[in-house]
This record gives structure tokens, C-alpha cells and sequence, in this order.
């Protein structure tokens, strides 16, 4: 079985840096954006319209109770977010089937929870989120701290209802990872480097 | 300046024995018990009534406000407590300036706080440390799984509180730590290998 890492995220703890630093210790395939990529090229919807999707509160999706069958609602958004959760599965197990390799996000590590994949979970406290997301979006230097503090907040709690809505579990419990990385006033690569701190 | 690891850990979770098998990986010395003893050398109190002080809640502990100045209240127990976390704190500062290490509990992420040392917590779901407690203490094993999961619990709100009343922080807060391991269903000596993870 391949050997596969998983990795979820606070917005702005630098997980994805964290994820492909990794990767390319290791030598394996990352993967991130290359999901909704391929998830674009199977459904024909574009990128942008994918990206919208999962980023979305799945609220819209809350399964109604028929007689004694949970139902999903019917109307296109919904159906839209289905194909693109049933999409990014498929993918993501055919990804994890073909070599080792680092996923990102995607509720990757429940999709994968068969495969018992190595579940990376990272997070920073809010000073050190706010200022790596300034230094790294610079198109949102517009926003003062305390809206970049809102957005922050408003994006991981996106995150915790549609990880929570597909796989029934609490985003950030760490009792759903074996290893949580505190990235507080962290360089990504060094710590990424003292990971190694087994081997002097 | 040394290379210093402490290990916090939820009773039961087997950090111990992760910090133990971590030392021996680098070669490190590593300290445990051995802080007891020396606690013992200086102040001529037995280990055992040594061991009784640092598991006790502290309550007896709070400080209380005389004027416009804290003060420890004064009857003998307390100045024990004291005492013994002075000692210890000495102890931990000498240890750490003497080599690399892992240090095991005994607020020594706090102690050293200077030092910037890596600082592990180890924890893991109550059943595999119910599991974990009746493997490796015998003893306990006439108590029943009820019984033993009071006992796990009563142990760690002792070490909550006896770290958050010297350190004033929370314990187990992963905030505070670099590092959060699950050691659920793993075995330590596996896991220890496995965080060579980036070495294959």
C-alpha cells in the first residue's frame, strides 16, 4: 500500500507550504490545486466555478428526512456541490492508489481513511496567520488587520462545515490526526527541516 | 545553546515511553524520575513524599492577596509545594544547560521557555489509554474499566491544574506545544520510527 500523507489546514498556518515542502523531501507526488484541476477536466465546469463550489457553506445541502430515507435537496447548486464531492473522491483515490504522495486538503483524510494514511493537521495562532497571509496575498493588503482577522476566521469556518458536512467529523478535533504542527513565528522550510530532528 | 525536547502527556497516552524511546534515538540523555531523585538529594525529603507534593492538585495553593501584594499562604504543605517546584525548576535549568535532552513532564516547557525548547504533547483517545493502563500497570488490574477511566481522568485534571497554577497556562492547549502526537492504537516504538518519516 502507498505511503500517504494527508494534511488539513487553519487558513494562513502555511499547510499547504507545509505540504509541498514535504513532498519534496520525500521525493513524492503533491497534490492541491491538480484536484479541482482534474475535477474541471471531467465535469467540463470551469476551475473558477469548482473552486467556488468547495468553497462554499454546504448549508444549502443539509439532508432532509423522507419518510424513513435521508434525501439530499434537489435543486442545481446542490446537485453541483454532490458531483463535485463525488468527483474529488473518485480522484483522490485513484491519486492515492497510483504512487506515495502528499495530499492537501479535500477532506483527504477521510476519503482515504481505508488506506490509513499519516494525518497532518496545522495550525498557528491568529498573530502569526494574520501576518503570514499579509505577506503572502498582497492583494488583500487593502484589508486592516481586523478584517483580515474576519476573513481568517470566516474561511476555517467554511472549512469546519463542509469537512464536518461530508465526513460527520469535527475539522481541528485532534483526535482525527496523528500529528499536529504548531507553525507560530515558524519558517515553513526550517521546520519542515527539523521534522528530520530524528536524524543527526 | 542545547537542543532541548520536553514531552507533556495525557496519562495513559504512553509519552513517557515516547520520550524515553525518542532519547534513545538521539542519543540524547533523557530525565524523568531522575528529577525526583535529585529533588530528594537537595532537600533531604523522600521520593515518595516528593512524588505525593507534585501530583497533588494545588488548590491548597492559590495565592491570596494581602494588600496590594500577592502571598502564598503558609501553612507547611504549601511551603513543601513550593519548595519542591523551586528545586525542580533549578534542577530543570541545570539539566538543560548541561546537554541535549528530553525531559518528561514537570512544566519544563514553561521552565525553559527561554531555551526555545521543541515542546511535544502526547495524548490519545480514552480507550487506547484504558488499554494502555492495564497493560503496563498490573496492579491496577482489580479496577474495572470504569474505574480505570475515573482514574485517568482524576490524573489529568491533577496535572491541568498543577501546571496551569505555576505556568498560567492551559494544559494541553495545543497553542502550546510545536507538536501534538497521537499515539491512539499505535505502538510508541513504531510511531518513534515512523517520525523518521522524511528519511526513507
Amino acid at each position: 500500500m502507498n505511503k500517504i500523507i494527508t494534511i488539513g489546514r487553519e487558513f494562513g498556518s502555511g499547510g499547504r507550504e507545509l505540504g509541498r515542502r514535504l513532498a519534496e523531501r520525500l521525493g513524492v507526488a503533491y497534490y492541491d490545486q491538480e484536484i479541482i484541476q482534474e475535477i474541471a477536466r471531467r465535469t467540463a465546469m470551469s476551475e473558477e466555478y469548482i473552486q467556488r463550489v468547495v468553497e462554499q457553506k454546504p448549508t444549502a445541502l443539509l439532508p432532509i428526512t423522507i419518510g424513513h430515507t435521508f434525501q439530499f435537496t434537489t435543486d442545481g447548486v446542490d446537485t453541483m456541490a454532490q458531483t463535485v464531492y463525488r468527483e474529488q473522491s473518485d480522484i483522490i483515490r485513484e491519486l492515492a492508489a497510483k504512487s506515495d504522495c502528499v495530499i492537501v486538503g479535500r477532506c483527504a483524510d477521510y476519503i482515504l481513511r481505508e488506506s490509513n494514511p499519516t494525518r497532518i493537521f496545522v495550525y498557528a495562532d491568529m498573530e502569526s496567520k494574520i501576518r503570514r497571509c499579509f505577506e503572502r496575498a498582497p492583494e488583500n493588503e487593502h484589508l486592516t488587520e481586523k478584517e483580515m482577522r474576519q476573513y481568517i476566521q470566516k474561511v476555517d469556518k467554511n472549512r469546519a462545515v463542509y469537512y464536518e458536512f461530508y465526513t460527520g467529523r469535527a475539522w481541528g478535533d485532534w483526535h482525527n490526526y496523528d500529528l499536529c504542527i504548531n507553525t507560530s513565528g515558524k519558517d515553513i522550510k526550517v521546520l519542515v527541516d527539523s521534522l528530520t530532528l530524528l536524524q543527526r
